[in-house]
Order: structure tokens, then C-alpha cells, then sequence
């Protein structure tokens, strides 16, 4: 960290040391180190608070729905009646807050770092508040393993981790998607965020391939996310038999993103994600 | 700007001390102060070329085709022929050279500063070649002043301002698009830059009032551009009969971003940028 000024700044590198986003620091709220990554929560004038994992940023109070809104609405409007849902990360609690606007009967979330679910507690009540509600059943463990030994199924999973290093780079691979298929539902729904198309050109390239080999219907989907790296973020959509464009019912109210015209439009992807999809022109970007 | 091991950073602080982008400086390739501006294009190892007026990011090589396609095509393919153009700013060509990607007759391009120009000419040919073409008039004038003594009229108006602080700030203004009314075609279209919905939701919301009062059609669509502040961006269409949904004619080919279906749905407002509209709902963000 370096002073500027009588602010510190933190800077949040893209995967690269070249560029990225800064914030002034106005007070560090949380700053520890769990057996699997470092946890900061940091308070800033303009994005509130932000939670930072691994120099990564997660969530910040100010632009968390764009995120969460365009995780969880998409999959609940286009299947008929979710009962039993499983959240594979998520410890923040947003994807939740997002799932509990429905009537659902079960919540499992599995996350790895109870550190995580321990800072938002205490700092991003807004988010993690849906912890407290009935239906949740959390879960600390490795989601790639313990998926493996579930015999249950769900009608809607999401996969909401952290960005495809350290403890979350297994949620990005083939044997855990296979894995996935085993415990949803014939007529269910995955979502998983898939990084950012300037970012992780190669890893949504490398998804899409394997991914159409698992599942029948697998459609990309984007979103800004104005703290994310690039700005935009890419999100994809798995299932046997529902069509994503199918609108069941309509979203909970007070949303500041996600309408069902969003909903629509955020399927239909920009030439240079296309070729990231399709390689119809190489070297786009 | 401040050491950082062996390479320089450059901060873009987004309109607020707060927080921004920050870039390392592999090279300094212009730094100069013209009697409006401080234009400075480093050189960075993920963005190419960096094009910096007064300390905010204008373009990069990398991702300057996301904010120049969206600038021209949506009002080029609606627009059955458009021959005679202006371009108001774009003093870095990228306006431009989308703008002759279609059979035009002449564009005329009214930029306040010349060094912009002489910058992009230098260090930014993929833009500035389109100068050389002969279709095109640059005339060095401030634009506000400028077209109220035109007694031409246009087929399609770029309005491709910097941001809405400095020499910008006049064509931002009520003053300023009525002026252009009387300098555009009855089925002509004006397109503006009209900035970020998540740092400028004032002037957004002050601009949509009073063009209105102007102009029958206004319509706001959104496309995402990594370097600008929030990745979010928002323009302009106005007409007084042309329907902004309605493509005449194919776009050009090679384009990284825009196509058909991106044109149709950049026009999709989420509920935020709808409360900044039409505040059908106080305090959404």
C-alpha cells in the first residue's frame, strides 16, 4: 500500500501488474489471512465497503447488484417452480439475498473459507442478513469434493466463486461440471460465472468446449460489473431442456438491474465474445 | 505520478478522488499542454497506446472499437443513405474512420484542439489514417460557437465530446442541441456521447429533459467500454422520425463489437439507468 496524500491507496491488479483499479482507503475494516486466501474488507468514499480476496475484488456495497441480480434472476424466471436450491460459494451471502426473494423450500450453500461468511457477517449486512433465514443450510467444505458424495438433486445450482486461481480454479474444471450433472435435476438449471471475456478469454474458450459436451444447452450471458476486471463480466447457463429465453414468471420487485427485457438481451453477445465462442474470426482482439 | 518497482504509474482518478484505473507507464510518448488541455499518450503492456486529456483516459488501442462502433453504427444502419456528415470533437480519428467504412459524400469534422489531432496522427495511426481520405473537411474551432453560423444542413451528427468538464462542458448544454437542430436533415440523426449512467446520472437525467423538449425521438442505449469510468457508457439518438430500432442496411464487416442484435438490444435499459430517466422510482442507487 502507498500513501497518498493522507489516504492510502489499494490497488487491484487484473491478473497482470500492469493495470487495474484503485481505491482510497478510508478505514480497513478486516484483514486476515484464512488457511486458504487473504480476506480484506476496506471502506471507500465512493464504493462503501469492499470485499477483497487474494488482492481480488469480490463485492462492494455500492455495484453488487449488477453481479448477483444477473446470477440468480435469469435461472429463476425460466424454471417453473425451484424448490431445492445448492449455492457452491457465495459466502458473501448476495447470491442468497437473491435466491430467498423466492418461495423455495431449501438453500444449501457450500463454501470453503468460513472466514469469509465471518467478514460479511460483520461487515456487509445487506448481503449476508439472508443467512439467518430458515431454509439455509451452510455447508464448509470443498464444493469439488463434496458434490461427489451428494445424492441429492437440486433444481437449480449456481456456482458462484471467486476468480479461476487458488482455492476456486477446481469449480472451473471438466470433472466438476460432470460432477455437477449428477446432482441437478433432469429438468433443472446451472448457472456459473465464467470470468471476464478481456480477462479469461482462454478459460471461457477452453469452458465452452467441454461444456457442450456435457450439457445440451449452453448459452454465455453478460453483464457489467463495474468493480470486476474489464467492466463486463460473462455468466453461462447449462441445462437438458429449458430454454433460457423462455420467461416463466416475472422477477421480484425493487431490482436495480435485472428486467426481463435485460434478461433478454444480456444472450446476445458482441462480435469479439462470439469469436471467443465460435472462432469464426480469429484474432479478433 | 509515483514510482512502483521499475515502472511508472499513471492514475485516472473518476471524477472523485476516490478511486479509478491506474496503468504502469512502459513509455511517455507525448506530454504537452495546448491553450485547452493536457494531452499525454503513454504506452502500457495490456492497453497499447493510452490517449489521456487531462488526466482522463479518451482511448486506447486495445478497447477503443467498443465506444468508436457504438458512437456510428447504431445511426448508420438506420439511416437509409446519410451523405453529408459532421463530427463534432474526434479529434482522434477513430469517429472517423467508422464513419468512412460506408459510401459517403463528405464529412466535416469541427475539433477545438489541434494538438489532439497531431497527437493521433503521431502516435495512433489505426485511428488517425482516416484523415488522409479526401472526403473528409477538419476544421479547428470551438464547435458551440461554430455551427450557429453553419448554413449547411447534415444527414447524420456525431457529437463525440470529451468529457463534460473543460471545453467539453458547452456541448453538454440545452444552448448547444439546439443549435444543432437547425444544422440537421427533417430525417437526419444526431448521436452524443453522453458518459457514464454511474458517474454522470445528473447530466444524464438533465440532458433527457430538455432534449425532449427539442426533439420527438430520445432515446439512451448503453454499451460497455473497459477503460471509461464504471465500464459503463451511455449516448444519445435523436431524430425527429427515425426509429433507432429500425436497420435499413447491414453494417460493415470486421467489426469487434456491434452487430444487428447488439444494436437492437443496446437500446435495453436496466432499472437503474430507467429510475435516472423517468425516476419512477427515487433512489434506486
Amino acid at each position: 500500500m502507498k500513501k497518498s496524500s493522507k489516504k492510502e491507496i489499494r490497488k487491484e491488479e487484473y491478473h497482470s501488474p500492469y493495470h487495474g483499479l484503485f481505491f482510497k482507503v478510508k478505514k480497513v475494516h478486516f484483514n486476515e489471512k484464512s488457511p486458504f486466501q487473504k480476506i480484506e474488507v476496506i471502506e471507500n468514499d465512493f464504493f462503501g465497503k469492499i470485499l477483497i480476496i487474494d488482492n481480488l475484488v469480490q463485492t462492494t456495497e455500492k455495484d453488487e447488484f449488477f453481479y448477483h441480480e444477473m446470477l440468480i434472476h435469469p435461472a429463476f424466471t425460466t424454471h417453473p417452480s425451484p424448490q431445492k436450491i445448492l449455492i457452491i460459494g457465495g459466502g458473501d451471502g448476495g447470491a442468497l439475498r437473491e435466491v430467498l426473494r423466492y418461495q423455495v423450500k431449501e438453500v444449501v450453500l457450500i463454501e470453503i473459507d468460513e472466514k469469509v461468511i465471518e467478514a460479511s457477517r460483520k461487515f456487509f449486512p445487506n448481503l449476508s442478513h439472508s443467512f439467518k433465514d430458515k431454509r439455509v443450510k451452510v455447508i464448509i467444505a470443498n464444493a469439488a469434493e463434496y458434490i461427489k458424495k451428494l445424492r441429492e438433486k437440486f433444481d437449480i445450482v449456481i456456482v458462484d466463486s471467486s476468480d479461476p486461481v487458488g482455492p476456486s480454479k477446481a469449480l472451473f474444471q471438466k470433472e466438476f461440471f460432470s460432477s455437477l450433472k449428477k446432482i441437478v435435476k433432469k429438468d433443472g438449471i446451472i448457472i456459473a460465472q465464467t470470468g471476464s471475456p478481456l480477462y479469461h478469454k482462454k478459460i471461457i474458450k477452453e469452458l465452452n468446449k467441454f461444456l457442450k459436451k456435457i450439457y445440451k444447452i449452453v448459452k454465455f450471458y453478460i453483464s457489467p460489473v463495474p468493480t470486476y476486471p474489464s467492466g463486463i463480466w460473462s455468466f453461462v447457463y447449462l441445462s437438458e431442456n429449458i430454454n433460457p429465453l423462455d420467461i416463466k414468471r416475472k422477477e421480484p420487485s425493487n431490482l436495480k438491474y435485472y428486467n426481463k427485457d435485460i434478461h433478454l438481451t444480456s444472450f446476445t453477445l458482441p462480435n469479439f465474445i462470439k469469436e471467443i465462442l465460435y472462432s469464426y474470426r480469429e484474432n479478433l482482439l
